[in-house]
């Protein structure tokens, strides 16, 4: 939570709420108050600095009529996506051009999870997800891949804008998943700019405005924003220890139409839970039954734990009704935006034409390179190097929350993916225990992100993936001492 | 169009119709049928091949129900987009599953164009568009900057994911933009994959399915899908020698509400007219009385035979309407999936939001690439060489279109872009002339692929990018032979 300097001035002219609302708009330009923060209630704003509720309700209005603050309903205000300060044209505006009103329905929802930017002073110990940990870098792999891609074949491939992708790239994955247990050839597969590109196209591909759409909760924010531009409405299916439940799943497929679920079953985006094989099968005879496609997100299926892993849902796919989802920028690194789906001939075709609307194709340079990676075997090593290094460190933070979190406090067994569920013990102020891990320079994803609905408040997610256990292990006792802290001081008061 | 070879056996035991089907879907299953291609219409199957119509018929509703062929009301009956073949599922399917239904509406539109597969056997002389000239490829300074970039700035960029992407190729692009006196800086600019997903984000960040978008004709496939797929009713408005007919906007303008205005001012696509300082004036006052955006894909501002050129509309955007579009494919490479749009700061936050949801960003190196390939000078001494390379091929084509084309054919006076719009005589057919001139070693597009409608039947876009002069010369020679000889035959029948 924010920490407010600011000192209402009595004497001057100007209101206090309008005082407040420029001394805010400031922390925004200057970047101290970074896009998609959360600004505190205005009932707790109002009693922090000794003003009244309707003074800090209207400065906020203030801000939110120009764009600065996006309120979002029942979750809060935040600052806006990105543009910071007062909204600058390219030239001086004679007359600026209005906007609002213009929008599309999709555009005029606020979605700002993700839109942080990235830069954070004072980070000593960094649990967030999607970081690249510069050790796990297969520079040399890189390099000599690129090297290989500029070379004598680069006149071909440079032109290669295969509605599928790279075709020996789509080869080399249909053979990759044979270590999934999926049978494909290149024919199956599409490449897209990342796993976020196959999620969007499915969304384009199958949603109508005012379709349903099943996701997982918590579960990863990227599909639900995909399916949400798409004009579908979320529902929210709950996630246990064993993974999606299947009978709330079953209850909501009998009160409506699904158009698709969105599910994680490898490692459950963020729990790190497993599907069990129970559920696995519940969730296939749904969507027989109901004839409703599954879209099988296997985003961190390198990152298991479990010796033998559980099989892909695709693998028992029949009747071409799971969209199978992978990526190669997880175990690459985030900044390489590839990955694949693996789906029906006749919907392969529908995502072929919507590519190519979206955007035509992936980098031709990244295929080619990626594909050499695969082809030479320089990946399949890479990987099982990331993941004992990563079994490691996840083993890390599970013994480090063991040894020092306070008795109530509760996490996932997270046996795929690469962050761990952590809720906080009962009455513990979330709000503050997050101003105070980054004030003493510990950043993890809030649980809130998480959820459609305002659950998510006691949680958060930790990434184990970027930091030596032994950073981890500090980390977690550092964390551990506020949770400590902030409990008694509660308790307390 | 088709050369069949089918003949029918009246003594077998298998129904002529499926004979036929059955021989075009080995056609199709073995590449001989692209893709895309259009069939010939029944009624001269039927006569080619001395079946009746209703066979042959029956034989193309048999593919179409499987769907390997798709029909297009008003246009006929194309292979489908990309499955090739009968239907297989990754599995032996039990019970496949029924996509057909499931759809969403954008992806229900049959949506060819540009899907065509890219290999292609005999050819001689490549006037298409988008193809690559192994020469013209900056190989080497594609070597050094990917070098450079998998240095040791390598592990801060891999990380990048910037929602407006790379700030230092912001940061260049805004820069080089000087050149086109565009004045703005990086917060200006979003880049992404391609100019085809800045145009993508446009259209999901103002249309709703049903409103209007207005667009050149003949125009830009690549702008007219990205607005169809976000449910756009398309309006055509006619290109005459100096662009846009804002005559004909200004009449659309007034019966109803447009959401936006694509035009290609520099260098129209693909006519390469440029469009005349009057007309620029009269767009402006048109967009500023009804309020109503201006997309400006600026794609091939690189490629200008005048001298000066005249300014980007964006020069002229004072109140912050006109989304400037630009691209780094059609300088460095296609499969390079880089371009950029630069736009007033409420809408570039809604794209970045869109962008997120659609695939995070670009490929991260290829923009840490481009961005030292903008900052080193490479990239504007490449565009230097190109640029004369591309004059001189110009000048040869139509040099060559006035040396050995009939009376009657006309061309545009392509004064940017890479290619030249040709109108065949009045007579001529103009599925014959392809005909022959594919058989003859020559690849161009064909003119219907630009409209909306029907129009474009006798016309046909040459580039002048990926071969010589002499080459451009022989190739125009021979297409011109065609023409002739088809002219002959219709006029002695």
């Amino acid at each position: 939570m924010l920490e407010l300097a600011f000192q209402p001035d009595r004497a001057a002219g100007m209101p206090i709420y309008r005082q407040l609302a420029e001394y805010l708009r400031e922390l925004i330009v200057t970047g101290r108050l970074p896009a998609g923060e959360k600004l505190p209630a205005t009932r707790e704003l109002a009693a922090s600095i000794g003003i009244g509720r309707n003074t800090a309700n209207l400065a906020y209005q203030t801000l939110i009529d120009e764009g600065v603050l996006l309120a979002h309903v029942g979750q809060g205000t935040f600052v806006s996506g990105v543009a910071h300060g007062p909204v600058a044209s390219v030239h001086p505006a004679r007359r600026a051009f209005v906007w609002d009103g213009l929008f599309s329905r999709s555009a005029r929802v606020p979605n700002l999870t993700g839109l942080r930017p990235q830069t954070e002073t004072n980070v000593e110990f960094d649990f967030r997800g999607g970081r690249v940990d510069p050790e796990a870098l297969p520079v040399r792999e890189l390099q000599r891949a690129y090297r290989h891609v500029l070379g004598e074949d680069f006149p071909r491939l440079a032109g290669d804008l295969d509605p599928l992708g790279f075709a020996p790239l789509r080869d080399q994955i249909a053979r990759s998943l044979l270590t999934r247990g999926i049978r494909c050839d290149a024919r199956d597969v599409i490449v897209t700019s990342g796993a976020q590109q196959a999620l969007d196209l499915v969304a384009r591909a199958l949603i109508d405005p005012g379709d349903a759409v099943a996701i997982e909760q918590p579960g990863y924010f990227g599909a639900a924003m995909s399916a949400r531009n798409s004009g579908a409405e979320l529902i929210g299916i709950d996630v246990d220890s064993d993974g999606l439940r299947t009978d709330q799943l079953a209850r909501a497929l009998r009160s409506q139409r699904i158009k698709f679920v969105y599910t994680t079953p490898a490692a459950q985006m963020p729990t790190g839970v497993v599907m069990s094989a129970a559920r696995r099968q519940a969730l296939l005879e749904l969507a027989d039954q109901t004839q409703t496609p599954i879209v099988e997100d296997d985003y961190d299926s390198e990152f298991r734990y479990d010796n033998p892993p559980l099989p892909a849902l695709k693998t028992e796919d029949d009747a071409g009704q799971v969209i199978y989802v992978g990526t190669f920028s997880k175990a690459i690194f985030p900044g390489l935006r590839l990955g694949y789906a693996v789906v029906a001939r006749r919907l392969l075709a529908k995502l072929a034409v919507a590519r190519f609307a979206a955007s035509f194709g992936p980098d031709a340079l990244a295929q080619a390179a990626v594909a050499h990676m695969l082809e030479s075997g320089v990946f399949e090593r890479h990987v099982r190097r990331l993941r004992s290094r990563y079994a490691e460190r996840r083993s890390a933070l599970i013994a480090a929350l063991d040894a020092s979190m306070p008795d109530g406090t509760t996490w996932t067994d997270s046996r795929g993916g690469l962050s761990v569920w952590v809720t906080l013990p009962p009455g513990a102020d979330a709000a503050a225990i997050e101003t105070d891990a980054r004030e003493a320079g510990i950043l993890y994803a809030p649980g809130r992100g998480f959820y459609l609905d305002a659950r998510g408040q006691d949680q958060l997610a930790l990434s184990f993936a970027n930091q030596t256990p032994a950073a981890i292990e500090r980390g977690v006792a550092r964390l551990a001492e506020i949770v400590v802290r902030n409990r008694a001081t509660r308790m307390s008061a």
